[in-house]
């Protein structure tokens, strides 16, 4: 495919698209006007255009966008059809919560194996996930070849074992560790999940509007 | 406090401030130029001083920050002196990873109760949170008046849930259901944790990562 830089901004939202255009599938509409989409997910018509542009022409002038279509082609550029897989290390309560409820396969990513510490927990295998030895890990990585690693062990190990996973020939890491991992980021991808820094987040954007909501009581007071 | 509207891109990159500082405290450095703060989050420093310019100045010319002050100044403004409260919903793998490791504390929430519907669990203490049953949740709400909602619970129970926490006064949802909530947003702040969003980014940066490696390979075949 050929490439062209886009913001990432455009690509963080692309999967917010997504999810609207399966909830529009589920309630049956085929078709919508880029006024319509924007509308229900708060964004200008002329930014939903301009996010769409980025990959060529989606929509047709005046016909709107056909939502089956539309979805195929974004997910196509996130590259859910290349097949990616991916091992889970650390079987702790978020690995087995991912495990569990969580669908690679919706997001093109096929889960082959998990690696776990607890005695209890090896050989077991989890909704077909097999969970094998960590001591395992570097050998299996030589078998699975896997693309992908889902990185949920404790936050003191996080930067031990990636490493290994790098070694192993592990070209992206999901971050659930919460802690920047020290590798090279020219070859391998690095996705966090920072729960610290949504809630804080979350802080902010509440003061905030405790603030407004405050500054409008006292100027009806007055 | 007067508030200035700030772009989100600043206050989503507030946090990563925080941790980097966090980190600089550790290692005993006590104050550090724009530049080096820069080159060691892949940011220029005229970028950081943008950042930093939107909450008036911090740094003194020619001096750089001072570590702590900085970190105090940013968690200020990220709301972390507030004293806010929180319960949460839902202590299934995620819900139970929150309260047996996070330490919302750190960030500004104090953690008051959490809800369940298992009857293994309620009754529980984890943590030093006590878990209710579900059904008190109402009347709960009322005596504890909790600022925030952890929300963990199944996808399929998520807009049924999220009005009663609105209705019972909470301001803000931290979102892990994976749903988006039906629920008014100009009363309500939500911040919401995609995971799905979140794996379909790191597919798109592989993606593009790949094809770069795979493009450099045939040129040098050529």
């Amino acid at each position: 495919m050929k490439r062209i830089k886009i913001s990432n901004n455009v690509i963080r939202r692309l999967p917010k698209y997504l999810r609207k255009l399966d909830d529009l599938s589920a309630a049956g509409v085929e078709r919508i006007s880029s006024s319509e989409l924007g509308r229900q997910m708060g964004l200008t018509p002329s930014q939903i255009r301009q996010d769409f542009s980025c990959f060529g022409e989606f929509g047709q002038q005046g016909y709107g966008y056909n939502v089956a279509a539309l979805h195929q082609e974004i997910s196509k550029i996130l590259g859910t059809d290349r097949n990616f897989t991916c091992v889970l290390v650390g079987v702790g309560h978020i690995g087995h919560s991912l495990i569990s409820h969580f669908n690679f396969e919706n997001f093109g990513f096929r889960l082959t194996a998990a690696f776990d510490v607890k005695s209890d927990m090896i050989g077991k295998s989890l909704r077909g996930t097999p969970v094998y030895d960590m001591n395992e890990l570097r050998g299996k990585l030589e078998d699975l070849k896997p693309d992908v690693a889902v990185l949920c062990i404790p936050s003191f190990k996080a930067n031990e074992v990636a490493p290994i996973l790098v070694d192993g020939g592990v070209r992206g890491i999901w971050n659930f560790t919460n802690v920047e991992l020290d590798i090279p980021t020219d070859t391998t991808v690095i996705e966090n999940i920072y729960f610290s820094d949504s809630l804080l987040a979350l802080g902010y954007y509440l003061s905030e509007h405790l603030d407004e909501v405050e500054a409008r009581a006292a100027k009806q007071r007055k």
